[in-house]
């Protein structure tokens, strides 16, 4: 399979999704990226790498992030953490809280902000420095030291942070948040601000395709059993009130983030991300989608 | 791989979590099955079968009758079918009835009753003697003539109809019926009462593990893409509100019934069903998902 | 105080509002009423009556329809009727089904739909013929034999039912629904299509401003208790989702209906009636409202 | 009328519903309240004063202070407040976040806690020192300069308010809260730990039903028409999810609290205020609405 071919030829027709989608608004750092921005990365499990685009380009991950965390929490405290976030998915978004009055504030899953708030607070509470600690962690995984947060757009975010506030006050009330909201909120908004790459994440994603190894070092990090179990919350979650469409699209377990990235890959083959600004209705990159739906039709592969 | 040991050693271990559950009594002629019926059966695409305990013993197969009738509406009309029905994951049981009306009267995938019962009507449309269709569609992929419907649960399950006969106006209020109603849950309640074995839904369910072309006759059925993508909708909605816990335990596409069936399989290589009637909260078989994790465990595969 | 007077006045003034609602469409019998139809009648206790414009205009009263079955199932079984319906304003309109769903079948009032249909459903035990008891009633209380059912409305109201037709299935699979859904619908379809002019329903609800009493035969209906009890039901339920609105600007007892027209009362004094076709966005007569809170604002009077 | 007999005979009867409720133990303060404490005031507008039991005790008000913070505030900028919070009854409670998400965050109601908190912070906007300003209005009205906030209660408050924390910054991600989250709460927290007696509460209540003027000074805090509307707001939902029942088994405009205290009027007439700390299953005093039901049977009166 020729993958550098793939996706070059993906990329030469990309000009078709563009312009249809809308920019993340919500805060003013991340409206002012430009719209064109479109990079694509591969990374094999066997050590070979492709990329095209502008795949080198730092940009704002966003809710990838929630995967980053969720591995680190999982890692270290593994499957307890599951008594205070559930794994199935969401369902309709504006039944987000009504769910969570439901539940007694245990969130539906760790990749609605609920259910990432959760995490952090998890991780707070595992990490002295938490901020420090993801960083070191992702810098681990994506072999960079060079990654940092985007402080602009964390300030951006906090200032605009009132119904995150919200959930985790409505949680802490069922006592399903053990730290402080401020300083929680704070740190969450610093994940969302993490600023990687293509490269980057698709060298991050490689942990997961390497069944819970870190291909930089060969340290395991996650056992076979999490990795795979991370993949099916990714699976059915990963892509908020898309999730079963990109399933049925795509078919890869994945991530998506509001600064029009995506991460996804094949256990034991690959990892691939896509970076295009543009979002569809659902908050998940627009072209991002297509390109990943063109590359496992080209490839002839996914998980189904 | 030596299958049959392995569904043997599983089989010699189930005592530990039969008990536990509860069988179906919302009819009676559900609740009249003996508790502790066990079956488990193994079909791989090389033509290799499986099968332990009571696996040749057929039972109502319930919501596993979901997958065929959709098969058929998507083999014959394709994507149109997803205008009329969602494929994302439904969240929490107690909102149905909101999202149905939030989605002015679109259900939010083919495997809740509401979805299920459009594409019945899109069924019924499709063919002037529907009972009898469903019943060679069965019979072809299963390879067995002898497949009927239990008489005596299709008329228990009409007469406990109420609530399906309230979806179907609801949905009608809306424009998304198109056929009589009381015709149209006459159907429902007889696709439900088709009685099946595990060697049958095994045998059924090869189609899916064999891309679409139906391993009894070579005959394809539903293009690779049509069944990938049926793939993604079961990995994701088919399990209640336990489809991402069974992703997360399990990691195999599949379609659980409440007479405490369950099929699944892996792509390329395998179906598997197992039957036990005692149920768990969320309506699936007990045993069945604790015997399918061991499986996959077993044998070190999964989607995932 | 010049009654005569001032309903002149405000209808003479009526011009302002008129224009800016819209008429009732989902059936074609309604949507043909002209929608410049303008009357008001007055009744007091002590016997005087007061009239203007198109008070002697027969036309669909519609949900006002609700208040008299309500008040023969309350007259024949009393308190016991309780158990079964709510009295509890409803909330957001879209919320109906969870909240039938969160209860158990139980409507949280007389008046909303699912509610009145179990009114209904109650009637229809009581009465061997429940639409000559209906008739029987309201022509006894309005002081007029010649009411009728709108036959042609009736059977649009019979062939647009499908969402009532829900709800009644949907109760009935609780339990809380008696008889047939095909005949209950169909005399709550008959119940909707009583034709009666403004003077007809202000004579019909002196009963309730009369305490319980007959005006036309000194006949007592409900007791003191009952009837003030009615008020209290209409005063916080009888305008949909605009209930509170209503009490918080006009600030009498009373119920409107999708043909435009409202019946109020004040107790121990008078009843009043309007009807103009025009609707707003809470399905209650635009102009009803506007006119209804000028007559308590004239007379200076209200219940608060 | 000899009210004094009257409310001397339900209270020597009223040990048939005492022992049947629960005390309010979301805060230590509260719990520790004697439960067999009662007392009832009545006070009519023609000066004439009656109180039996502990009328005289003062006790937390807790949510009846929303009535004198929404008259500070309806008296202050008049209609405009009905722009950021409605004036329906809320339904279910445990959709009054979902409702919230509906209505962008405007609450239905200014009873509704979420209601209650953006009364509270235009009052913030309007008062310099806003917990002065509440005092002043309160003693003002009951004409007793001695009433205080109890601190223990207000501290109590403030520690177990994480969920009104997440209501204001939920409404404030809308834009409906205008001031600093955390002094918002605080003035709350404050005024729901009022500390007042029935006598206090009975004269402070004459204001509305002597149709806005002050009784204690004669001077007109609130229009007519003001009053009249409070008085409609308070009668569809001053009982929480039992406002309906309320107004059917008593008939008058009033308000409850957790703290056990019931505080109502009669326009014209009188005002009646009753403590009873053990609450029913919807957090009114249970012996409260059984009193003011034999109250007004007694009396033979009410708004019906």
């Amino acid at each position: 399979m020729d993958y550098q071919a793939v996706i070059n030829r993906i990329i030469s027709e990309a000009n078709s999704f563009l312009g249809k989608g809308k920019i993340a608004d919500y805060i003013p750092a991340l409206a002012e990226v430009s719209s064109d921005r479109l990079g694509i990365a591969v990374n094999l499990v066997d050590g070979r790498t492709f990329k095209t685009g502008d795949a080198d380009i730092p940009f704002s991950i966003q809710s990838i992030s929630k995967v980053f965390t969720l591995s680190m929490v999982v890692g270290a405290i593994g499957e307890d953490l599951w008594n205070s976030v559930g794994r199935e998915p969401s369902g309709n978004p504006f039944n987000s809280l009504v769910q969570l009055e439901h539940e007694k504030g245990i969130p539906r899953n760790p990749f609605i902000n609920a259910g990432a708030i959760v995490v952090t607070d998890r991780l707070i509470s595992l990490y002295p420095r938490p901020k420090e600690a993801i960083l070191d962690f992702v810098r681990s995984i994506a072999g960079n030291a060079d990654i940092y947060y985007d402080t602009r757009v964390a300030i951006s975010e906090r200032e605009n942070a009132d119904r995150n506030m919200a959930l985790a006050y409505f949680m802490k009330s069922f006592g399903n948040i053990h730290n402080d909201v401020e300083m929680l909120i704070d740190v969450y908004c610093h994940q969302c601000a993490l600023s990687m790459s293509c490269s980057d994440l698709s060298r991050a994603f490689l942990l997961y395709a390497n069944r819970g190894v870190n291909p930089q070092n060969d340290v395991r990090i996650l056992t076979e059993s999490q990795t795979k179990r991370l993949g099916a919350v990714m699976s059915t979650c990963g892509f908020y009130d898309e999730s079963g469409d990109f399933a049925y699209r795509v078919g890869l377990p994945g991530k998506s983030g509001v600064g029009g990235g995506i991460a996804a890959y094949m256990p034991g083959k690959l990892a691939i991300s896509v970076w295009s600004p543009e979002l569809n209705n659902f908050g998940n990159s627009l072209a991002g989608i297509e390109i990943l739906e063109r590359f496992t039709t080209d490839i002839q592969r996914s998980i189904f």
